[in-house]
């Protein structure tokens, strides 16, 4: 008999029929004698639908009162669900963000939780009642409704998860785990049974996006068991735990790797090489709110330096236009831009206590003739920018030298 | 400057457009230096979309997930009118029923008000806020939301109207007043500028429905002013206040005359006239949920008796069927009914004390060949069951007849 937390977001909750297909799933698991805290988003389509209405009463929709709209959604599934449930015959409350105490700061529409008080849950639970809970949503010291801001139901689940020392938090979604690569890109991506909290928040950032990184760095920081699985698929999806020193030696040395062709690259060429200057040049990005990833600046050989980063593909020509400008009262020769790059990272703890996987990963590369434009690497990850149109070939040679494509003997 | 509670249906905030023109008269209000109050509706529809969804899911939806579920739509309504007014430049502030501390009983989908905390509002109004609030909805001791039943935002209005001692709640509806009776049976009906609290009771349970009666109830009880106005044209409305002894020789006799042709009669003849025989007859009709309205019954003659009741028409056959039953246990002659019946009834305080109000309404029905069926007295009301064919004609000359054509000299 355990206790667990399980969040269904809004495709999982889309139509009366998915919503009583999530209480059969909950009821599979109290007949078992489990008890169950169900978060959930709103009905897919209905956060869209309530922002549009916002948008057609003010220019800018008043952060506050965006928080008191949109919460309705939720508070509209938790209801249903619980009475899908009471339908089934199993006893179930619902809560608010506010009426269960999930109190946060009061920054509207992206609010972060400070404070749960779980026990009016624990006597529900106590009670036999499934407690449904509704994401995204809190309340600020002075009462007012406060969201966390999108995919923030998944921090609630691990935030109701910790505050309740349930045994596992799962979010259900439309993948049935976290897999070594995209499988629409490499036919042999296998789901992986395990991943660590740094290699899955390394993994999303890069674009495997199951779940919210806020929500992974939530469950890392309290030490909550995380499992992704499929809403409406049987299995055991992918555990999401800490790295367990013991198991250091089972681990393969890669978990996965995962790639991003969102990003466009800029250059400034030959800028004098003088203290101050790379900060000269991306300041401005950054005052025009966009938001720069991979940034190498070499070391200077003529008294100039070349400096390259990365911005998504939207902000190119914005980005290009203010780098002109800059490149000129800096004296800079030349910036020249590319949108046709893509990120590939493997990433994995194992490779902290191994050598001779970046020049595994390099030599991969190599021999398949891709050339590395750019290199960046951390702890457990490295990432290189590559030419476009050898994304896939990349991921599928590095899928196979990395060993991705055979089941680990540990599972 | 005076402070006004304004309440607004589901109609007059039906649309992004209709909220846009509820914030500019609330504006054009606060222009004047006024503070006002807002309490709304459900955007029309939303209220019946979301019960429909409960339906789905349950086949009698939890009373406590039904209130979770439905006030979701005045929250919505408060959210978006914020923003409009902000849009307009006027500060504003929402509050959900749960929020302004209007507490009710436990009573879920039809719960009662027991207290309101006028002092967070008093504050946004000190600090030149428009404070909007929703309507219909409170929240009970142990903090679940609940419902005040259909119609219940009138409630609300006056509910806040009374906690704060506003000069006047101002209701509006898709009319722009009170009328002294249907214009569109009397093409001499006329607007009233004021009735009673208890005429507008008699008036609207007779129906001329422009006013929840609990609300009317509530605002004589404590007192408030409550106009009736209609949301998109200008004019003074009708005010409905106390019975103002000093003013009353001005009163016209008759306020207003009312109808009704939704309901049905049934006659059990030949009933022995013994003690509890009409008790026996009507009892399993109240057991059987079936609303009974006018009772008559006269003097015995023959040591029988006959009674005669009216019920709404939609519960004429089941309610036969049972007269049937017990007429027949009873040992009375026979059960008939009629269902092509209306009720008429002239409404006014001023017949309190004024001699010969009946009279004049018999001889005026006579005049025109109206036969009465049934008569049924209440200290400020007349009425009488009639053929329903004569209802429009027994209308008309009951208007002429009271002076209702003219315009009072007061006004």
């Amino acid at each position: 008999m355990s206790l667990i937390v399980q969040k269904y977001g809004g495709t999982s909750v889309g139509s009366v029929e998915r919503i009583k297909a999530v209480a059969e799933k909950v009821a599979r698991f109290r007949q078992q004698g489990d008890d169950v805290v169900v978060v959930v988003s709103a009905m897919s389509g209905e956060t869209n639908r309530l922002i549009s209405l916002a948008q057609e009463m003010q220019e800018t929709p008043d952060p506050r009162e965006m928080d008191v709209l949109v919460s309705t959604g939720e508070q509209v599934t938790i209801a249903l669900l619980c009475m899908a449930l009471k339908g089934l015959g199993w006893e179930a409350r619902s809560y608010t963000g506010g009426q269960v105490k999930i109190t946060t700061d009061s920054a509207h529409t992206k609010a972060r939780i400070v404070d749960i008080d779980e026990a009016p849950m624990r006597a529900d639970l106590d009670a036999g009642r499934v407690v449904v809970v509704a994401g995204f949503q809190g309340v600020d010291e002075k009462g007012s409704i406060t969201t966390l801001g999108r995919g923030g139901s998944d921090t609630t689940g691990v935030a109701l998860a910790a505050a309740l020392k349930a045994d596992e938090c799962q979010i259900y979604t439309d993948v049935d785990g976290v897999y070594t690569t995209d499988p629409r890109v490499v036919d042999g991506a296998r789901r992986l049974s395990r991943i660590t909290f740094e290699e899955m928040l390394e993994m999303a950032s890069l674009g495997s996006k199951v779940l919210q990184i806020r929500a992974v760095e939530f469950a890392g920081k309290y030490n909550v068991p995380l499992r992704v699985l499929h809403s409406f698929q049987e299995g055991p999806g992918t555990l999401i735990t800490l790295d367990e020193e013991d198991n250091e030696m089972e681990q393969p040395v890669v978990a996965g790797i995962a790639f991003n062709r969102d990003e466009a690259k800029l250059t400034v060429r030959g800028v004098p090489d003088i203290p101050g200057a790379a900060s000269k040049l991306l300041a401005p990005i950054g005052e025009a709110n966009i938001e720069v990833d991979v940034i190498v600046q070499n070391v200077a050989a003529d008294g100039t330096t070349d400096l390259t980063f990365t911005v998504h593909r939207n902000d190119m020509d914005k980005a290009a236009a203010i780098l002109r400008e800059v490149a000129e009262s800096l004296q800079a020769k030349e910036v020249t831009f590319d949108d046709k790059i893509a990120k590939v990272s493997i990433v994995g703890v194992g490779m902290r206590s191994h050598a001779g996987v970046a020049s595994l990963m390099f030599n991969t590369l190599a021999n398949e003739g891709i050339n590395i434009q750019m290199i960046t690497t951390s702890e457990i990850k490295i990432s290189v920018i590559i030419e476009e149109r050898y994304l896939e070939l990349a991921v599928r040679s590095l899928h196979s030298a990395f060993d991705l494509d055979k089941e680990p003997e540990e599972e």
